[in-house]
């Protein structure tokens, strides 16, 4: 059992390497912890000054008398053995080290004296050559760049576990951006000692965690692996995305993270054997995490698209023909009979449910509660573009209201600028998943369908 | 030869149809009007008042004694062929019907009807069933939705042709929101008379226009729309989407705009004979608009990825050697040595070239101004990442500085929140395309390598 725990809800952090330079990494990352707002303890560590941001600092990690839960060392690579020495001496059993320039720069000796003096004291260690640790909820904000450059996510249902720091950094502003909401976020660089196995196993135990986002380049336990997938998602759905699939790709993976990425074939046959969501893009990764993040179940794919909109209608009908997992929803005649009785006639009573230009948010609201109880309908892809004139903007309520009464899940879209955007971010405040593209949300609505039919068998 | 130019650049307008409600569809395109700026004459027609928003009401078009260029339809379906009768006597020669309630609705007879007696009086016509024209030069603002929901763009190099109204609105208000420029917009509706080849025809001949998007659900006359497509791509690039290319999407295309949609292959194999890039989604469309928009032209597929986050790289590199018409490009000895030479040992100089995480603005400048002279690369696809804290944000000069001074294709790819957006914006002012994630921005120039070999020959 890995005890990873101090890395996400330590009482005391201490930062070996603090520099007056505020442009230095272990500047930032002390400044970004104070402005996190840690509850706990913080700790700079520089020999050469006594005082930073109004903080005591201490000469060395063995100076300090109090406990330290986790140490993080932010020191040129030359030196990183002798801090950690120093920590073990001081008794902290856990350190993350930001430090670059091991394996990934041609340096395996380093590396390898780092990972055997970590086994031989047991310490646990998250890198070399990572960006950091965040988490939502202890709020933990131990990554190395500057909080304007990169917004941090609001408490969430969402985890992601990313080898590449650079990756993790523009995913998580982007994501944060958008949105999306985030239990803990990892960079694990080099895998030196904790690898994605052990993150996975420690983030599965996380109350708050709904989903687990995992982008990785490489494995060297590939055994470790495949246990803890199958273990994990069972606990937590998982959304994966590998690098390095192609063999130049794979060529590129060994320079970066000094990882050897496998054959395409292997991961593939790993992800379906352990019901691990496999995507293509990060985009992707974040387009189905955040419809796992809503709580949507899909018991199955037979869709009804519902637009006021027809040319969406179509591409979403086209689309959807091209998918594995969904199809177009056969309503019922009672449903037929419903909707025929309720609008008029140019409204067209099929699937795709074209309610027209001229839809009304009350045509909506009429379509959406017969609909509903349609059994033969098992999740609705709704657009709304809210640039026709007769809809108004409590369509957002209408949709809401819905959404809390039924269990079949409802997925929105909604193409269009500002107007559109602030409509769309209510619908995601009140827990429903919105896209701006329909086929966007077709493509994550299909993964998840499999995923249901997986984890059934 | 077609004579569409009344639609795009008329003196006088008048509009059939103004409401005294604000919401009704004639009073809103009537204030469009006026609030786009129109410097020509605008007459409102109106037989139940005397006066809207300050303007002197006509109760009918044969009242008006001035040259009346283009007219604007926007009374009931039943009114349509009374209201077209003395637009003729009147001597209007040109009329946009937003009317819906025609083939669509089942009313084919009173379509056929309208058809019949445009051809007759040689009138031509834009419509019925649609959302109307948008010319950003002329400053022609006749689309029936309010500015508030849907952002007009500002005057650039799109021009948009599009059967459907909704996705029209919808894509032009996303489009505008990321600073897309547009030449013309028009949805033509049911094309009772105007049809998608007339128009292509019509806007093939602007000079504003550097590319054309499409998107239609069915073409009535097969051959004249090939003859058409023959044509124009010859003269601007065409970027087309066609709805209902599956057996389902096609039933539900009949019920929207009427139209018989044709086999899959039949268009597929129409639009690459006559050179016209074809694309699945109307994100994919504006992805490759935007590159055409900005004048890049693409000599060949061979890459080069420049990085300073090492996962992208590798994502890339694998998403390339998916695609077709792209390769990674083989840096010279040269190029090696002198990248080597300027460059600490940890950059990593193969292709892609990852500059790293602690990659300078300078580390750009330098890598560009090596790269840009290497010819065996065709195109530079690159990767900036501005959360790593090197980066100043005078990377925005750097790179535009070097897109001024080169021939070579640079694409940019940022992922990222606000700061992101921003630098993003600025190098799109400078005439850069920009992208937030990699695979996007490939599956576009993957296109357009196509797109240039094609033309070629």
């Amino acid at each position: 059992m890995v005890n990873l725990s101090p890395f996400f809800a330590p009482k005391s952090i201490a930062v070996i390497g603090v520099s007056r330079n505020p442009n230095k990494v272990g500047h930032v990352i002390f400044k970004n912890l104070i402005e996190g707002g840690f509850e706990g303890e913080i700790i700079p560590i520089n020999p050469e000054t006594n005082q930073i941001l109004n903080y005591k600092v201490f000469a060395s990690i063995t100076h300090v008398k109090k406990k330290v839960d986790l140490a993080i060392i932010a020191v040129p690579a030359e030196l990183v053995m002798k801090v950690t020495h120093e920590c073990h001496q001081a008794g902290v059993k856990h350190v993350l080290i930001l430090t670059a320039g091991f394996k990934e720069a041609g340096k395996a000796d380093l590396e390898e004296a780092l990972a055997k003096y970590l086994r031989a004291t047991k310490m646990r260690c998250i890198g070399v050559n990572c960006l950091g640790i965040y988490d939502a909820y202890n709020k933990i904000d131990a990554l190395f760049i500057p909080r304007y450059r990169l917004r941090r996510p609001q408490p969430g249902g969402i985890s992601f576990v990313c080898q590449s720091g650079a990756i993790g950094a523009a995913i998580t502003d982007i994501a944060t951006e958008q949105h999306h909401k985030f239990s803990k976020f990892v960079s694990y660089g080099n895998a030196t000692d904790v690898d994605e196995s052990d993150l996975l196993e420690e983030i599965s135990e996380d109350k708050n965690t709904k989903v687990i986002c995992l982008y990785l380049e490489g494995v060297k336990d590939g055994e470790k692996f495949y246990k803890t997938l199958m273990n994990v998602a069972r606990k937590k759905p998982i959304v994966a995305l590998k690098g390095g699939l192609s063999a130049a790709g794979s060529q590129a993976a060994l320079s970066h993270t000094g990882s050897l990425a496998g054959a395409r074939e292997v991961y593939e046959g790993i992800f379906k054997q352990t019901g691990v969501i496999q995507v293509e893009t990060l985009e992707e990764m974040f387009d189905v995490a955040s419809i796992i993040e809503k709580g949507l179940v899909f018991k199955g794919g037979k869709t009804l698209v519902m637009t006021n909109g027809g040319g969406y209608g179509i591409l979403s009908t086209d689309y959807i023909s091209q998918t594995k997992h969904l199809s177009m929803a056969q309503l019922s005649k009672k449903t037929v009979q419903e909707l025929r009785k309720a609008f008029p006639p140019h409204v067209n009573v099929h699937n795709p449910l074209d309610l027209v230009g001229d839809a009304t948010t009350d045509r909506y609201r009429v379509a959406l509660e017969i609909c509903v109880q349609d059994e033969g309908i098992d999740a609705i892809l709704l657009i709304a573009l809210y640039q026709t004139p007769l809809i108004t903007t409590d369509i957002v309520e209408v949709i809401s209201e819905m959404h809390r009464q039924t269990k079949k899940p409802i997925v929105v879209v909604s193409t269009g600028g500002e107007f559109t955007e602030n409509l769309s971010d209510a619908l995601e405040e009140s827990g429903l998943p919105t896209f701006s593209f329909p086929e966007r949300a077709l493509a994550a609505m299909n993964k998840l369908v499999w995923y249901e039919t997986k984890k059934k068998r």
